[in-house]
């Protein structure tokens, strides 16, 4: 056997002493700056015991990760929409050359993570899913058909009357957590009636039925057919949700009726959601805002229902919002969680990064990547103030999307830009990034464009290139990263089906009608007591 | 606190026991066939209760993963090559079509193994790394410059006489185990001087220089610049291999000389490197073999080392290879290891899948995906015939592709064939399979191919479109996914830099010159005695 000398050991734990903290930079608001040419590689690099060194740092790292088997008071599940293991890359790359490094050394807060598994994300009738299919799967543990919501696959989408027999429907972690006597609550950056949050809360055999006007588009009766917005405010397990964040002002507020930044509403019942939920939750307990300014001035202590509607429709990407109007996805995270904290029993919150699926599918990678390094500094914000002592954080994504990060440009190249070689055929440069499909086919070869002098890095809202033309580019098949951390947070890792994370997470908090850590705990009690 | 009911018990357990096993099919040789009508989906999938039977089994199975701290007395490293994460959906997607079953559910084999990590791929110079950088990363645990192959990125690639240096060479796993006294092999699918293998025993400023001649093609001289097939034979840890399978006779022979199917050596030095092989095992317990029948023959209780070279070039593909010539992946898996068992102190071996990586840069998806299919299955057959006790199993890629699955078609569509959905701009079919460069481009809609009538499916090298024309598809710089089975395997959970993997492997086998679990043993020992 070979023995590590004294010296190697020291140097080893001055290593680890001086190692450089990846998680420095924290953007928030408007300090975002797109920085563009990325700093050269670190020339440590070049030696071996560099790399020998760092990988014994993480070695020691690993040996010392222990199972966390506490229950889990609290639970927040963030969920990357569209969030793909390409995505991830690129966004940390993004992240590092933000930082000016060279980035591809960087890593996104998440990724240090101590579990890892990957998600199988497919849904019942469809081999690429969507977020609405994925919702039920992740947040009520049953795979469902695409374009439905909180009711399994008997229901075909559309289907209006077979969604509204209890039989077919299913309930969501946010019910379970309920019945536990947990508090709840749903941040998003989407309107809050949108696929992933309405996974929370709705039953629909339609995603689209975000308000009844969407209803009455589809020829349905609203009446019979409850919209998305509607089920938020009156039913189970919505109207009991704690916190409510994100966008969607448009689908509570009726017709001809504008809202705090003059857009029309669009309910053709002529109610007032927003003031519904006002009056039910009797204006002692609650707040809503509507505005970044509102929601820092919210006092945690005296309000116990919070509403936060902070655009009319999706909130803006974050390097087009303003960040005087709209509160960042860390600083809403930041609020649900201290609103949530004084829960006796803790709480079950969702988070979702939702901007980077719809950057995606118009193939601005740039606003995606920029989008995932937001989500990541909201799951930081999130870590830096509960305890993994009694809270499990669960990181991932419903779906990958078509982006690719290829060729072989050199170290520290901007991920946003173009490759550092160019094509051996025809000569011409092209973007690291790319997708399959989408509306970026029209600028690409198809039309011989020519990318030399393309406005790539500088325009946040380029349309990078892909192979087939589509309106949208799609959503991908492959499987999706899982990152865990906080009590029972190794039952995460392995490669599973996407709807074990919402009974693995129930078993971690006690909730649910499976199998949980406190039923076994007591079990265990029995045997010994016997 | 909810409690399940006795029925819901026994409802799971029976799933338990019916659940049916996906690794049922194990295809070899000429058993081969693609089928490519898909079974439609399981009725099952329609209720609720199959998905929540479905995780709280596989929950239970969660629960029961405890970590091995057993010395891994054995180690077997299986490294796709160019297997993306994307790819291994796609192949699990083909592997159930094949099976008969709509596809999605399937897993492949070590997809079943209890832990999983991310590993990123970058190399020291490169964004998008290649064979070389990273098979010095996950056998040296050193990352180093593109096309450089056991030495640090103190050598640039191409040059020679700082790869001479031995102070920048960095020694591989296999010469950490033949120190500690265990038997060591490599099996590939290649040359066995390719980049992946050449890892385990050579140090170079380029790859290509796998022969003489290639040395010589760059205008070096071989006598100062050895080629791979030599440092093979002659040097440590080369010489000491038990165990060599794979293609590539061609790099062996001298120039005019035929093998045994009449093919021309490529040496310009005029020497038989098997023959020299040969001579210095002294016969007596050394066996060289080329083609399927002669394996088969093998003595493995008098036989120590064995040379099996089953081609002049790589080995051919599966689906296109005479499989009464050349064995399979698993076969020369399974040969491999049942030499390596009558080792008393473990042995450490290498087994690549190649020439899904090849593949992939022709952009011939078909073929990618059926050479992981076969990989997968060397992984099952040397799961079979080795104990979880004392072999770990880590099996990984070396870096991602461009390859994506895009669209939304129905489930149990051919994955290899067209999508069920169009394009809604110009009403064209594309493929679900699909890359951002490579040979395809000119395929594709940059002539506006309509792939209406393409001839997909049924041919098996048919060549996917992508957006780029390149002679080569590029590799992707996206995460790959790492599966661990066995003593330690709990170490390689997280997301972590490609180069921790050697080193955990050392861990755990107690080799190296770092933390071992030998090491860490003696210690706690010694501390308990005081």
């Amino acid at each position: 056997m070979n023995n590590i000398s004294v010296v190697n050991i020291l140097i080893l734990f001055l290593w680890c002493i001086l190692s450089v903290k990846s998680d420095e930079y924290h953007p928030s608001g408007s300090e975002w700056k797109t920085r563009r040419s990325a700093r050269a590689v670190n020339n440590n690099e070049m030696l071996a015991d560099y790399w020998n060194f760092d990988a014994q740092h993480r070695l020691l790292h690993q040996l010392s990760i222990r199972p966390n088997h506490n229950i889990a008071k609290n639970v927040i599940l963030f969920l990357g929409d569209g969030m793909s293991v390409s995505t991830l890359a690129a966004s940390r790359m993004y992240l590092g050359q933000l930082q000016n490094q060279s980035g591809e050394e960087a890593r996104l807060f998440f990724e240090d993570f101590p579990y890892t598994g990957l998600a199988k994300t497919y849904c019942v009738d469809k081999q690429v899913a969507d977020s609405a299919c994925t919702a039920t799967a992740y947040l009520s543990g049953v795979k469902a058909n695409y374009g439905t919501l909180g009711v399994s696959a008997a229901v075909k989408r559309f289907n209006c009357s077979s969604s509204e027999d209890p039989a077919n429907q299913v309930d969501s972690l946010a019910v379970w957590a309920q019945k536990a006597g947990k508090g709840t609550g749903i941040v998003t950056t989407a309107r809050v009636t949108h696929a992933s949050p309405a996974g929370v809360y709705a039953h629909t055999a339609n995603r689209d039925w975000e308000c009844d006007a969407d209803v009455q588009k589809s020829k349905e009766n609203p009446k019979m057919c409850e919209d998305i917005a509607s089920q938020l405010i009156h039913n189970d397990p919505g109207r009991n949700l704690k916190v409510i964040m994100g966008g969607g002002r448009s689908k509570f507020l009726p017709k001809g009726m504008k809202d705090e930044e003059g857009k029309m509403g669009q309910r053709v019942d002529g109610v007032n959601l927003i003031h519904e939920w006002i009056v039910q939750k009797k204006r002692r307990t609650a707040a809503y805002v509507s505005d970044r300014e509102s929601l820092s001035r919210v006092d945690y202590n005296s309000t116990d229902y919070l509403l936060g509607l902070f655009a009319a429709d999706h909130m803006d990407y974050s390097l087009e919002a303003d960040h005087e109007v709209q509160p960042s996805l860390a600083e809403m995270t930041a609020a649900a969680i201290e609103l949530l904290s004084k829960e006796r029993r803790g709480y079950f919150l969702f988070v979702e990064g939702a901007r980077i699926d719809m950057a995606h599918h118009k193939a601005k990678a740039h606003l995606a990547l920029d989008e995932t390094v937001q989500f990541a500094d909201a799951v930081r914000i999130a870590t830096e103030i509960t305890n993994p002592k009694d809270t499990l954080i669960v990181v991932t994504s419903d779906h990958s999307h078509t982006m690719t990060i290829s060729g072989y440009s050199d170290r520290g190249n901007s991920i946003i830009g173009l490759n550092t070689q160019k094509s051996n055929i025809d000569n011409l440069p092209y973007t690291t990034l790319m997708y399959a499909n989408g509306p970026g086919a029209n600028s690409t070869r198809m039309n011989n464009a020519d990318l030399t002098n393309a406005n790539v890095t500088s325009n946040t809202g380029y349309v990078y290139p892909g192979s087939v033309p589509l309106k949208d580019e799609t959503h991908g098949g492959d499987d999706v990263a899982v990152f865990a951390n906080g009590p029972w947070a190794h039952l995460f890792v392995g490669l599973y089906e996407q709807n074990l994370i919402p009974h693995a997470i129930a078993y971690a908090s006690c909730c649910g009608d499976g199998l949980t850590a406190c039923k076994r705990r007591s079990a265990t009690y029995q045997r010994r007591k016997h």
